[in-house]
């Protein structure tokens, strides 16, 4: 891991404790060991920081958005590929997720527009599949955007709740909520 | 309406664009049309107004549930119930319910204490629920845990995006998310 990947990493853990607001350029600097001055040899500023994890997340997302789009798969398999990426993204990333999905409010023009248009693109195109699983009737007619802000909202209660040792496997969390969401609670 | 009950409803929109800490009774007087001094005259502080915001609110999820929990219907008309109890809640108290889903963690002891375990007491009763139905074969035999924050993380959604002129009915909105968590979204 280079200097600049462990400064990242403890920079999310900082935002996500405490907030991207009341994080200091100076507690980034006690936590990883540096002199505030050594530290702006590395960064160049504190939403410098936030631009890099938001669009680092978001643009991993998306890449695996456009796989699960391009095979062949049913619209249930994708679906379960989509809620399977979300929730193992949350878990090996659980800092920097839940910056990129609580803090990204913080950035600034031009970087707030361009995060929202992402985020916006890939709820299209994630929209879509849907749309296309119903009217290929292989998903209940419900309204897609309802179906949609369900799903990613479902997933987020893991952002708060994983830890590894909470005796919980991620594919075992992973599963249970695709058979929720996919296929109901009711036997 | 009381000038208390206006000043309440107000302070929980200022809490939920804001954010409590950054909403000062100043900020209040000017929202309800007041002298600063005259506010203190119907509330004593800023905590006084988000404890009672909070405790209203879990106060009425309890009152429901405890009605859904003893009635004889099934599990899912159980389920489907506390659904429609969350969807409602949020819509028709949008602000006091954001408040309180995401501001309870600036009240002071012992109030957070009383507030964690009102909160940890509805959602071991919501578990049980969940528990009973799948050693009935009601429900699937998934974690628990998982089912039950996934339920109620599945609805958070509706706290952020909901309006009443966005064009969805609150009911339809309630009918779909009960659909895809108890029926699943395969057909």
């Amino acid at each position: 891991m280079t200097r600049r990947q462990h400064i990242l990493i403890e920079a999310a853990k900082l935002f996500k404790e405490k907030g991207y607001s009341a994080t200091s350029m100076r507690d980034l600097a006690d936590k990883v060991g540096l002199e505030a001055a050594s530290l702006y040899n590395h960064i160049r500023s504190k939403e410098d920081i936030l631009q890099e994890i938001c669009f680092d997340i978001a643009a991993r997302y998306v890449a695996q958005l456009a796989e699960i789009e391009a095979n062949n798969d049913s619209t249930v398999e994708k679906l379960n590929a989509l809620i399977y990426l979300h929730i193992t993204m949350i878990a090996g990333n659980r800092e920097e997720v839940y910056v990129c999905n609580n803090e990204w409010k913080h950035l600034t023009e031009p970087h707030l527009a361009r995060f929202k248009e992402v985020r916006k693109g890939y709820e299209t195109r994630f929209l879509n599949i849907i749309k296309k699983g119903i009217e290929q009737d292989e998903l209940q007619a419900v309204n897609p955007t309802t179906a949609l802000y369900t799903i990613l909202s479902a997933v987020r209660w893991v952002e708060i709740w994983y830890q590894p040792n909470r005796g919980i496997a991620v594919e075992e969390i992973a599963k249970d909520i695709s058979t929720v969401l996919i296929n109901g609670l009711k036997l």
